[in-house]
């Protein structure tokens, strides 16, 4: 049975999901739902998510918000490899650590960005300041924790979140996370991976252990770049 | 063997915690961390959880942040109940989809209550009037979700979220966000529970349930009340 998607690869949730199927060979069908027409916002629509998101599953009538409670759903229904989210009671405890941080943390990366590039580059809006300083200072402290605490390489430890030896659930919607950055200028790309390199390092180990699926579901905001990218020349 | 919560009862994820071990006879030991003395920023405490943040377990040197996890974790180790986390593979996916949604939703309850009555009480800042405004504006979309679209005792189903004739662990979590409302002023608290009926029933409900837990981990945020009425009538 195909699983239906609703949402967008341009946002970040929604690759994360889109990632865990492809990885895994789960059958999907993406619904693109556009959130620049306020697609997300039809009756249609809000009787599947009423909190008006992407994105949402629909597992042949399941219908299930969320992007990692569908992780964790997918994962289970589908008997996935152990170490997407492990059976162990401590070791699924970690992932679900992550899992949980990624929402109130990490999660400004997209904020960063919207207001960074999409708000007045897409929108033609005026870059509106405070939200810009207060999503920076949220994103650096969750990329410093990354950096510093949840990458243990370098202490001998697996390459993966929390020293793992391959992927779990956290590591595919952190790292969506991370590369949301990439429709940003090459300059505050820079700026924000200088000096984290363990950071880094793992994004492209990511990249390589999930190939083509990862360069696959980039691809629409590789797109935004270009797009971004004219935009910002011909200002 | 008993278990150690860093935190403290005048947060909603501590509160949480506690309230689940309370309810399950669940031995634990309550480390209070004082956030007023930032006590979260200490090397110790960092060493246990290096985003500063309470609440954390230990349990027998199994260390683990984030409330939603540490519930989870809980519920999985301590073999509670079905319906606090049932293992139906669906069934777990809808309370999951809740505990995801109470970290960028409901959750800003909390950080209206902080702007609202202990900035300007507690730590006798000026109001940040912004602040106000975006957080109300979040728990009120949060509270209109959970009024019309989670609880769904007057289409004939159970009266616990989702339809659930027993409480599960986001009905531990998402009441002990919206109790913490319970320190504002009566208006104030009027005005977020008037047309919510449904709400207002449902926190009765779980706090007649779980009696006398439910009483016993608010006394500190009921305390708390009364020490900014004080504030308030000598203003
Ligand atoms: N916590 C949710 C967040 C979902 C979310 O933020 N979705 C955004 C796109 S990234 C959305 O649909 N925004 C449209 C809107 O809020 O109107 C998840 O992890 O699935
Ligand atoms: N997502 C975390 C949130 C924890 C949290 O926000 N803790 C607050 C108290 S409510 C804290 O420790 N704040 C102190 C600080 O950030 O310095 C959880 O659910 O446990």
């Amino acid at each position: 049975m195909t699983i239906k998607v609703y949402g967008s690869l341009t946002t970040v949730p929604t690759r994360a999901v889109v990632l865990l199927c492809l990885a895994n060979n789960i059958q999907y069908e993406l619904v693109e739902v556009d959130l620049a027409k306020l697609e997300q916002q039809t009756p249609e629509f809000k009787a599947l998510n009423p909190a008006g998101q992407v994105p949402v599953l629909d597992d042949d009538g399941f219908i299930l918000p969320e992007s990692t409670a569908i992780l964790r759903y997918l994962a289970a229904s589908r008997h996935l490899p152990d170490h997407w989210f492990p059976v162990d009671v401590k070791a699924r405890a970690c992932v679900d650590h992550l899992l949980d941080w990624y929402h109130t943390n990490i999660r400004q990366t997209s904020g960063y960005v919207f207001e960074k590039a999409f708000r007045p580059r897409l929108f033609k809006r005026e870059p509106d300041l405070v939200a810009i300083r207060l999503a920076d200072g949220k994103m650096n402290s969750a990329m410093d924790l990354l950096e510093e605490s949840f990458l243990k390489a370098e202490e001998g430890r697996g390459p993966f979140l929390l020293g793992s030896s391959q992927p779990c659930l956290a590591d595919i919607c952190i790292a969506c996370e991370c590369t949301q950055t990439r429709v940003l200028s090459q300059a505050d790309q820079e700026k924000i991976f200088t000096g984290r390199d363990k950071t880094k390092k793992w994004l492209e180990l990511m990249e390589k252990t999930l190939e083509p699926h990862f360069a696959e579901v980039h691809k629409p905001i590789d797109d935004l770049f270009r797009i971004l990218e004219a935009a910002r020349s011909g200002n």
